[in-house]
């Protein structure tokens, strides 16, 4: 056995636990797997005296989180802080400066820094590791940059916030609004009480910027990342897909096409028998397409104490057996910066719904925007008829450009029939 | 950018020629990810002039691919040759006494010679990698070994063999007999002319003694394998599946109890509401149970020539990027012996099918047997009526040993009102 890897954990919340809890209970496995034994030597925590159900005796404490980089004891710093600025990146920078490897599970983090971070520990010769950070126990990144490492990549996707698919599949399952969802969701503790972040996409969009990187071998881009959350989803618009033979999902999706990349973050309409179709409630799945593996799906938990923790400390086993591979798959100082593709141009078809006045002539006017814009109909569905009254109306459209779209349900809006905001959902048809 | 890793290729059939177009298409996405190339120099195939589509102008040829153990130029020796022991056998062992890494994709080598190549690559610094000998592209090997190390594992299953699973998916599809299936499925290319190591479920076993080995970190243990194939599987009991909530499919199952390792193949009924249910046609699926990751599940293609090429890839790119991780997750003098628990010992639900006269008594003569060896029944279904005529009587019975259930079928089938063997399936509640 060679020596012990030493560890200093920084914050004690749910994942912070959950490592000690995992070192502990399958200390033996590990030692057994790492050929020596990691073991936490110094934490800090916002609060020293409180009761988290695991024993910090005999562990160094610290105030602040930084002054652990400068710990000589100290082989690795798993930072578990949060947020993408202040202490947690002070941290990781401090760390790394020292020498130090660094696994993290932070997507704001990465999602924003990743690029100069990665620069940095290759220069230091030590390791920056995120596992943790995009879809909690799933090994995802592992398997992008090294299981299918001999594959060229044109498009990963997932469903990356089990917030989001939580919340989803709750809807669809009993037809509540949105609005009583989250603030059950929020009551059980499955979402914050700013739900923003999930239910928004802004966490599907870090984890997608950091998945686009490692796919692709090009510095993170976060802002190149288009967002739309999951709030004007409705109960109707789910049981109007069902009838279509599709699903909602909030996907991220991103895609390289003619040297530029496209990275979205939207609800999508997907086929029924898709395999991301049928991972409901918390859980999250990837899906990778690679020019000789095809298509390949990773599911799991997506969060939590256990999973994120087990990929956590999946990072450290591989850094106690001296285990190396560029941040993001390809050396940081040769990752490439491509462009966005906006979703202006993005091409895909289409589900839009209205809601119209029930008489004559309607349908005509709205065919007459859409042939003005050159969007064309594949189905149109209305269902109830209820003269003079507001019915919905249903149309999914050809594979068209976004812009055209946009157009065309600008110029339906203002049309006299049509009396709320039209909906639209876009549809993949992977 | 370091010197080119240079690899020897021992068999140009599908595999093969797969992974020389890997190198091939995906060359500078390869060598950017390694930061050096990865080239081929060496080959050996059972025919120097049968057109493949692949050029293999410059490269050594070697009639007899043993002596590329002792070219100077190869750091590498793919093996791709198949079988258990002659060839394979004694170019791997050959490979790694010259210092060389294996990369192969023969389950039957590894799961009858795994632990005995480990310790000697092992003892040689070298690596052994077999990720395409299991679940063809999806990296499982990887995410057993390392992306999930930090966890215990009490329970590795999966869907191991893309022919019996597509059989299966047309079986309940079209409601054929399992005999039009195989012989339009050997027709198609799908199944084997002897389609034995298949059907009857030696090559998911091949597969499962790895994982088991991978998972508890033991002996490659094939001997250990109880098997039970899909010959006997007929549309009338997959109709019974579906009415009754499940799905029939073969299984390679592999847990831990008390230091005892069960390790099993043979047709399973599975909820249709799990995610392994779902998984249709040839793709594979692995679903891992670790104590902190919960449930993950990994699904891609189990075979064909991109999918396995795949997998020999990302052996190499490991092995280009200077990684080496033990043979089978724990170092092979380290290996634990298990003991294996026979199956008679499984406790576990079963389906039951009987073809039965149907007249009065005969469920009462049932149940008698069924009672004095204690095993209690949860449900029972009768379609047909057909007085005095043979009819279907199907059974599912409570959890019970798997003795205890063989014995009462012994004297079920001894029962004059009962006509045939009486089928059983088991019943499995993940």
């Amino acid at each position: 056995m060679d020596k012990p890897i030493k560890i200093a954990i920084a914050g004690l919340g749910t994942v912070g636990v959950g490592v000690l809890k995992v070192l502990n209970d399958n200390k033996e496995a590990i030692a057994a797997r790492c050929g020596r034994s990691i073991e936490v030597c110094a934490i800090s925590a916002r609060d020293r005296t409180r009761d988290r159900g695991v024993s910090i005796e005999g562990l160094t404490w610290y105030d602040n989180p930084v002054d652990m980089a400068e710990d000589d004891n100290v082989d690795v710093v798993v930072e578990l802080i949060g947020g993408s600025d202040g202490t947690a990146k002070a941290l990781c920078e401090a760390a790394i400066e020292n020498g130090k490897h660094v696994v993290t599970a932070n997507k704001a983090l990465i999602a924003h820094h990743g690029t100069a971070l990665a620069k940095a520990a290759e220069a230091k010769g030590v390791n920056v590791s995120y596992e943790a950070a995009v879809a909690g126990g799933i090994p995802i990144i592992k398997a992008l940059r090294e299981g299918l490492a001999g594959n060229t990549f044109d498009r990963v996707y997932g469903i990356l916030n089990g917030t989001c698919n939580y919340m989803l599949t709750d809807m669809r399952e009993t037809g509540r609004d949105f609005d009583v969802i989250l603030s059950e969701a929020q009551d059980k503790g499955y979402a914050e009480a700013d739900p923003s972040f999930d239910v928004d996409g802004i966490d599907a969009a870090h984890k997608l910027a950091i998945l686009t990187s490692v796919a692709f071998g090009c510095e993170v881009n976060f802002e190149g990342v288009q967002v739309e959350g999951i709030r004007h989803v409705s109960p109707i618009d789910i049981e109007f897909a069902e009838e279509l033979g599709y699903r909602i999902k909030l996907l991220g999706i991103t895609s390289r096409k003619n040297g530029h990349v496209e990275q979205r973050v939207h609800p999508c309409m997907v086929s029924k028998e898709h395999p991301i179709s049928k991972v409901e409630d918390v859980f999250n799945a990837v899906v990778v397409e690679g020019n000789f593996v095809d298509r390949a799906v990773f599911e799991g938990r997506g969060a939590g104490e256990g999973p994120t923790a087990s990929a956590v400390v999946g990072d450290l086993v591989d850094i106690a057996r001296g285990l190396s591979v560029p941040t993001f798959s390809v050396a940081a100082d040769k990752l490439k910066k491509l462009p966005s593709s906006p979703l202006a141009r993005h091409k895909g078809s289409y589900y839009v719904r209205l809601m119209v006045l029930d008489r004559p002539g309607v349908f005509a006017d709205i065919a007459c925007v859409l042939k003005e814009h050159g969007v064309s109909m594949e189905t149109v569905v209305q269902r109830h008829h209820a003269p003079d009254k507001s019915v919905p109306l249903v149309l999914t459209l050809h594979e068209t450009q976004e812009q055209s779209m946009l157009d065309a349900l600008d110029g339906i809006a203002k049309l006299d029939s049509v009396v709320e905001t039209p909906r639209m959902i876009r549809i993949e048809d992977f």
